[in-house]
């Protein structure tokens, strides 16, 4: 099973690609970041992010890809970036034949670090151990992208939980 | 001059296609609203939007797109996907080799309607006159649409006057 984990922005997005061995084991296959030209319009931006993520998942061929589900802060404007960014993921991911799952920050945190309220070092640690790192990914949203690719990998219960809550 | 008109929605997005021919006058090309399937993943629901605006643009091979800018209101989930939906368009329109400008609701109203305040009635009914129109366009997506459309084509003075303030 192999599955992308995608952390949106416009000036930086975090991606992941991470598979379950044969033995079970957590790989990182390739992780970093994509960052766009702020000098650029916005919808250039856009475009190139929309570039690198499908060349992106036409190498990985994934299974799934994992997005964190947007959460707006008082800032509208990054709001609003974000917003626009996931978007594009979204559709390059769907163009790819890839399925989607969204999961918040504390379900993320719930399932790589084992309690919803860890701080970001305690993700990152265990992001490290999962995946046999010698060192945090790095910058921060590439390992947010690791952690929301462990999250979808190690979460099919949870999955099904929430799934079947917002059924009810 | 050719310039299209774009309201984006999730649900809802509202089109136009806008020319200035060669005795001045403004002519309709087309206009209407791409719906998307709501029992569709939200993915999916943007890649066929991003699908429907590429089609568009390649047809019309408009110079310029208008497009609103996001305002976002106090309903986040709303806000959330009107910003993914942006995201898709701007990147196509980049894609295409179109040149994206936004617009707020009150530019739109001072160039359409001939002052800032207009209600959305009167603005239609700009929009029915400047194009010659039998009734207009619905629904009202479609109507925002070539609003947008006018806009850019009748406010070069406008929209000169708004980079030399957001240069300042």
């Amino acid at each position: 099973m192999r599955v992308v984990g995608l952390d949106p922005g416009i000036s930086t997005t975090g991606y992941a690609a991470v598979e379950r061995g044969a033995n079970g084991d957590l790989v990182a296959l390739d992780f970093g970041v994509w960052r766009t030209d702020p000098r650029l319009a916005q919808s250039l931006r856009l475009a190139d992010l929309a570039g690198s993520v499908a060349v992106f998942l036409a190498k990985w061929q994934p299974e799934a890809a994992a997005v964190e589900r947007l959460f707006f802060n008082s800032n509208v404007r990054t709001a609003m970036a974000v917003g626009q960014a996931s978007g594009v993921l979204l559709a390059e991911a769907a163009r790819a034949g890839v399925e989607v799952f969204d999961y918040t920050p504390p379900n993320v945190k719930l399932s790589v670090a084992g309690f919803g309220g860890a701080d970001k070092k305690q993700v990152q640690s265990m992001v490290v151990a999962l995946l046999h790192l010698d060192a945090p990914p790095t910058p921060p949203d590439a390992a947010d992208a690791c952690a929301l690719a462990i999250c979808h990998l190690n979460s099919g219960g949870l999955r099904r939980a929430i799934a079947a809550a917002a059924r009810t």
